[in-house]
């Protein structure tokens, strides 16, 4: 009944596994996914609108200005964000639109948003995040203690954000998220003047004076 | 991650095929059907705990007294109410529990237990309710718009609700509620205690401070 497109929002500390996720979710559904702007130079092979969409500096600071960013942060003196514009684009054509963020990232767009569907990625278990952190190898043992740590920080975050999604399998969690967004498009908050608004269609008049 | 099971109230306005969408849910999934009790004596064949519980009308109203109904109601002289104990006993259980039921009643069950999830079926379109109103027949024209009228005023209760199905096929709305309770056990408000609890066990003290 619902027109309009969802925004997903999928973040979570680094080593839970979101962004094979993603991809998967991607493969399987027809989602927009949406691509960020930034300052920093395109590298050999990199796409312009696919991988980013490459613009000065002068224009992203332009950009800020008039509000066309759902989020935007600099880093390393580049700047990137997530174009309101295009995804506002998408979801009024009723696409489905993932954005996969880091945590700073996804409040910035709750902010800014506040109909997304905000999921956070969850490790099976600290224990098995743990595992994952070293196994990445080549870290130091007090690397290792920062990055687990910060980790474990951030699912603190966990509260922000309108679902969990614990990372066990993919195919689980991708399952998972797919049932979200039927959910979420049942839900009478979002549909509310839809389902009014056909019922008045519909009716014919002898039925009700 | 949640242990307790989910409290799912399944109501909506006559002739939406409410039952069938609930005979289909059982058949397919471990929920533990909620079972009434009345004060009317037991019809030939009923079995006490099955088809109702059947008790006295003083035990019934020792029961209310005690606020032992999530909700209750009188019809023709006789009292029917959905006993708490029994329904919590099973959510304790960590067992889902539907609850089919009038709208009257959901608004009653919601006042009690506000963690319930409140599901409202929706007709394909007030064409197609008008259609299965006439096509059980034996109706006259005037009891036909009086049930008509009385489906279109029930209708505006669904924003009193979480969700809302369309039945569309049986198949379909099955399949989305179905959804919606994977979806329900994801939702952080529901399991924020769980994981932080979860968190807080697997962690090893050298990582965190």
């Amino acid at each position: 009944m619902n027109k309009k497109g969802l925004l997903i929002v999928i973040s979570g500390p680094s080593g839970t596994g979101k962004g094979t996720v993603c991809k998967k979710l991607l493969q399987r559904n027809d989602f927009w996914i949406s691509v960020s702007a930034t300052t920093r130079a395109p590298r050999k092979g990199e796409v312009d609108g696919e991988n980013y969409y490459f613009i000065s500096k002068e224009e992203f600071i332009k950009r800020i200005d008039n509000e066309d960013f759902l989020e935007h942060a600099e880093v390393y003196g580049n700047y990137y964000g997530t174009p309101k514009s295009k995804v506002l684009e998408q979801i009024d054509n009723g696409k489905d639109v993932i954005l996969e963020i880091d945590i700073q990232g996804a409040l910035k767009v709750k902010e800014n948003y506040h109909d997304g569907v905000f999921i956070f990625i969850l490790p099976p278990s600290m224990e098995e995040l743990k595992k994952r952190i070293i196994n990445r190898g080549t870290e130091t043992e007090e690397s290792l203690m920062t990055r687990f740590k910060s980790a474990y920080k951030e699912i603190n975050f966990v509260s922000k954000y309108n679902y969990a999604v614990v990372n066990d399998t993919v195919e689980e969690a991708v399952r998972k998220i797919e049932c979200i967004l039927i959910a979420e498009k049942c839900r009478v908050d979002r549909i509310k003047s839809t389902i009014f608004d056909s019922r008045e269609g519909l009716i014919h008049e002898q039925f009700y004076d």
